[in-house]
């Protein structure tokens, strides 16, 4: 094992395990996202390619990533018999995620049921340098003895459209054609009418093997046949180019075309290109390595997983489409369904802020796009301004179901965040400001930004309730961060948060006003900024109730909190499940347990609003009430900035950890939904702004490293206002 | 056209009536049914193989019939360019459903893109004499000019897993393989875990094509090829043996062994068994026909519509498989997921009472067999005896969903049937009791049907109400047949229908006691039927409410109708939706408008029970306020038994072709979603018990026509205790 490498050496075909390795070993470019099944099949895996942006209706929740065709499917025969892992004897097997050049390697020795010995080794890769080019190089070597019959061997390569999204088909075969050395297959999703075109190579370094083109009626395959000798070996490469109608108006012929410039395959069979498309992957990889590795120096443990949640980060999202951003499982899973939650903005966006900012540009732009939308949803609920959907696909509108029916016992449950977890509006804010203050992209702000935010400031203006027996403002009826207390008030994260976007809406309306007068008015009269909503707003900020016992400094995380009956943890140990799901969804309301930071989280994305003893004083408090194991899984990982500032290193490190390892162990049992995406970005975030202490300011930046003891050295580069700046911290 | 076929001689392919037709061309033995959609595929075909009684879980709905690998497809390839209707010149087209042996043949005369001119002829059928055997027949001619080059010709048969019902896929692939002449596919149920096995030979008619056996990953395929010289014809033949782990416990090995016992493919190709199958089935076909048509002369359509349906109820059942029953969509589509209703025991059973009481008993067994789940229900609503539910599959548990969430506005919709329309339970001991009047199959009724009759009763007598106010019984909180008034009380047909089931349980009982006291003795102790009991059953009996008019001897369809608004039809002339959808599902319940028989089909049902006047009084009521047009597909036909008695013979024609053509014509829009199997039932009974007036009694039948003035003639058999009856009538 190198510091590269995530790797399993035991094949175990229990469900569970089968379907999170799956989730573990996918790879990914942005475009589109394949979990680790493998090429010749296992019984119950679930194979899925998911491509950014590309989704398909769904019954109740909208619309969903739409699983396309396999482009996986590589069979093998030999001498009649099939190459499966469920068959015959396992002599060896490995399996290895390459994070620096996202190659997956798989090595096997085998045995068929009629004795026949093979090693077998493939690769695959989705290549970062050509997002549309997918490759797998599969090889076969004859282990039987030396004076025994040539092995006849049969390999084909197809795809398999016998795929849904767990049991649910989106697309439909609309064409399949063989067109000069390629077989190409267009499939249509039943709905949302996006068109996927898929082209395939498959040859082979034997010019004594035949290459022949079947034209199924289900799929086209091409097939590779030939003889083995003891001991010889046969690589055939299988690649497969995709373009959708998202991509061009003509999918199919931009595939084909594309295909055609990778290679000229030559008849029979033979043109080995895998390695050079693999040559121009791996630089692709390298350039991003070069300035996204974060380097841990003392605990290989650590270096491996944060490699992998920042590998998870970049496959996760395409670098350059506007019209989607990264979903809560990324492309790796049906987990969420590929809608976007504050899991971007709040726990993946700074990854890109700081390190990739092109695409957090984009990713903002995503938002941008899609105000109008979020005006509709405003003012469907009374209000005025932009109130973004708690979750978001393609078309900005609310996609949270307004209830679910479950699936077994038919129950009817009201799903409440699309109604009352408004705080999802201030951070998409909070994310804008935070991408200009690091990147000083000031045509952004300018062009973009600055909307956004002043849109989003006239939504929390419209939503605070004047109270006329305290004379503050309130707002009333949410569902904050920790989602186990529901119909709550004045929720601190939620208010603190609309507070700081009226006030930041103020202050981009001067730096405006001042740097651009005439794009300052014109957002001013298209938004209706009247002079009294700007002194509505400025009465908003200042007395929009945040409830802190001015004594301690604790915050109370909402009305009522404090006086809520303490929950006794002790008589839960060895738990295995959330208190939620242990109380029930009414009974754990009654109780002072928190799912997930709320308030720390308030003093996490807004760090510099708050003192060293308010810190403390809040995480003494709210730290041993929340279910760090079983609640969210989005805040262990971010709990290490305020631990590290601190000084709980046992504590930081123990989250820091539970976040790394969420899906490379299988932490919360359900990897195999996919990648937990937020998590990655909390685990790079714990790193660089929790253990090295990252501090950038409008003149420079600063470290204030607080890490374990055996860690030696913490290196990171990131880019501050155009500058790209390394940073190399020694014990 | 003859009088045995339906045919097209058209290719439509808007999707609308792509899909009814669909429908319309199905084929099927009972065993399985099998959609028509075409061998070489077509975009947005909904293929479907559906077998009795194989079902699989899904959210909700509980269970559905499980859409199996399509066992159809069948490709051909013409120097290099792919036949399919959707490219190409389509010079003729002709489709034909062969009721009298169940043949669906198509011949197609068709120009390639590049100009090549074929006539093809494709002919299938699902064996009525081996149920688990389906055939494919396809010829291909070459209408080249005389002089030109032979044709490169490459057929292909192979399955298609990437099937649905609709867009959820319920199958996995867990193995194929080739094995003497035969390539196979092996499936199991996502969840249900009932295995497939399919087997497959392809052969054809040419000892100069070469044959070949593709293991493609996705599915097993086979490979004619050779050359077409002008003039020429090459026909293939594809078979299909299909066993569940419903049948055998070793599917896969009863599938081969049974293949093999079909034929001895001989190498290369040639092999030819379609005729020899085809003239077993033709011959069951015949022995079929023999005993279930019904001559109708002087009305061509008449007589090819009344085939059509006696076809469709032979082939949605397995004459020897008494763990499932009749779903309202038989095995055509996936209207009603395979659910069984009321549909068979009040519209399809009669037809098989009367003409294959064997299968109408096991029919009723099915029934039978779920006691313990009816007795369980009842229980759990807070009642003695047997409460069947209203939506059945394999495991006699409630089927309806409580509620639904309405796909597209995302509300939640309550669906009120499994909770109040609980008449069902009285059409299942009236079938049984019917059953036993035709068959005198008395060992039955003591066996099996007085259990059913006395359980049923049971629960009758402890869900009527005693009112002490009016001192006697009252069943309130229903919904009747007319499912457009929810929540009523006292419905008519429920009320009266009860008191039947209560007291025939009561009679039964006397028989029992009479033809074998040990029987009735331990029936009673094991069911409780105590002496205070049996008092009980005697008050409800002759105290349990039936509103009607004594004066006009109109019933009242449930307390309050005669109160409520009537409606202006003539404010909605030329409609195409039912009152209920112009309406809306509250307002609708306001208006004197019926949705489908239910006073007068409690006049259909019990027939003997009510005079000439009360008929008469009750159809000039109920008739002009029931919507025959957009209600119920269920009772246009069934209303034609009293308007022939009553005279109303326009009428009475006019309710039997809109039964008779409801799929054929899809006069309702929705065929698509498979046959209306309850309306070819009422159609058989229309044409029965309705124009021939045939009436059994204990000692001998008597027959009363009254049809159509075109009408010259209507013969029918029938059995009645254990007699074969021959019926001619003619003018």
């Amino acid at each position: 094992m190198t510091l590269w490498h995530v790797s399993e050496d035991i094949f175990d075909p229990a469900p569970k395990k089968l379907h999170s390795q799956e989730t573990v070993f996918s790879i990914g470019n942005g475009y589109f996202g394949t979990r680790g099944t493998f090429e010749e099949g296992y019984p119950h895996a679930n194979p899925a390619t998911l491509l950014f942006g590309v989704f398909d209706t769904v019954p109740i929740a909208g619309e969903e990533l739409a699983n396309a065709p396999d482009w996986t499917p590589l069979g093998l025969l030999v001498n009649g018999e099939r190459f499966c892992l469920n068959v015959g004897t396992l002599l060896s097997y490995q399996r290895t995620l390459d994070l620096q050049t996202g190659l997956l390697l798989r090595t096997i020795r085998w045995e068929s049921p009629q004795g026949v010995r093979l090693s077998i080794t493939s690769e695959r890769f989705a290549s970062l340098a050509d997002e549309h080019v997918g490759a797998i190089r599969f090889s076969v070597t004859s282990e039987q003895p030396v004076d025994s019959q040539p092995l006849e061997i049969s390999l084909w390569a197809d795809f398999n459209t016998a795929v849904g999204n767990y049991n649910l088909m989106h697309w439909e075969t609309m064409a399949q054609g063989e067109e000069q050395g390629l077989v190409w297959l267009q499939s249509e999703t039943k709905h949302s009418q996006v068109f996927l075109a898929q082209s395939l190579s498959f040859t082979c370094n034997r010019s004594d093997y035949r290459q022949e083109f079947l034209p199924p009626y289900i799929t086209p395959c091409i097939r590779l046949a030939g003889t083995l000798a003891p001991g010889e070996t046969v690589t055939a490469e299988k690649v497969v180019v995709m373009f959708t109608s998202r991509d061009t108006a003509q999918p199919l012929h931009a595939a084909l075309a594309h295909h055609h410039t990778l290679s000229a395959p030559t008849s029979p069979a033979q043109g080995q290109i895998f390695a050079t498309l693999f040559e121009h992957n791996r630089e692709a990889w390298t350039d991003f390595w070069r300035v996204s590795d974060v380097i841990i120096e003392g605990d290989e443990k650590a270096q491996v997983s944060i490699r992998y949640n920042i590998f998870q980060l970049r496959i996760s999202v395409s670098p350059h489409d506007d019209r989607y951003s990264i979903a809560a499982k990324g492309l790796t899973g049906f987990g969420y369904r590929g809608h976007i939650f504050h899991d971007t903005e709040i726990f993946m966006l700074p990854f890109f802020t700081y390190v990739h900012p092109q695409i957090a540009r984009d990713l903002l732009l995503y938002r941008y796009h899609l105000l109008p939308e979020a005006r509709e949803k405003a003012h469907a609920n009374g209000f005025e301004g932009a109130q973004y959907p708690w979750e978001s696909t393609l078309s900005g509108e609310e996609m949270t179901p307004p209830s679910i029916i479950h699936p077994e016992t038919g129950k009817v449950i009201a799903v409440l965040n699309g109604f009352l977890e408004i705080h999802i509006t201030a951070s998409i804010a909070h994310a804008t400001w935070e991408y200009w203050r690091i990147s000083g992209d000031d045509a952004f702000m300018r062009d973009y930004g600055a909307e956004l935010i002043l849109s989003t400031a006239m939504f929390w203006a419209s939503r605070a309730e004047y109270n006329s027996h305290t004379n503050d403002f309130e707002i009333r009826d949410v569902v904050g961060p920790d989602e186990w207390h529901e119909h709550v008030n004045n929720n601190t994260y939620t208010n603190y948060m609309a507070r700081w976007n009226v006030c930041t809406g103020l202050s981009i309306l001067d730096w405006l006003h001042a740097t651009d007068p005439q794009k300052a008015q014109e957002l001013a009269t298209s938004l209706g900024i009247t002079p009294e909503r700007l002194q509505h707003w400025q009465d908003i900020g200042a007395r929009l109730r945040v409830l802190q016992d001015p004594q301690t400094k604790v915050f109370e995380q909402f009305e009522g909190f404090f006086s809520l009956e303490p929950l006794d943890q002790s008589r839960y140990q060895g738990r295995k499940a959330s208190y939620q799901g242990l109380l029930g969804v009414e009974e754990v309301q009654k109780y002072r347990i928190v799912k997930q930071a709320d308030v720390l989280m308030l003093l996490t994305v807004l760090l510099d609003n708050f003192d060293y003893q308010t810190k403390q004083a809040n995480w003494d408090y709210y730290y041993p009430i929340t279910d760090h194991d079983y609640g969210s899984s989005l805040t262990p990982a971010l709990h290490v900035i305020l631990a590290s500032e601190l000084g709980h290193l046992e504590d930081a490190y123990k989250l820091f950890m539970k976040g790394a390892l969420v899906d490379l162990e299988d932490l919360r049992g359900n990897a195999a939904e996919g990648i937990h995406d937020a998590c990655s970005g909390a685990v790079w975030q714990a790193a660089i702004l929790g253990f090295a202490g990252l501090r950038v300011t409008e003149s420079g930046y600063s470290t204030d490293p607080h890490w374990p003891d055996n860690w030696t050295r913490l290196a990171f580069t990131f880019s501050h206002k155009g500058e790209r700046v390394a940073v190399d911290l020694r014990k």
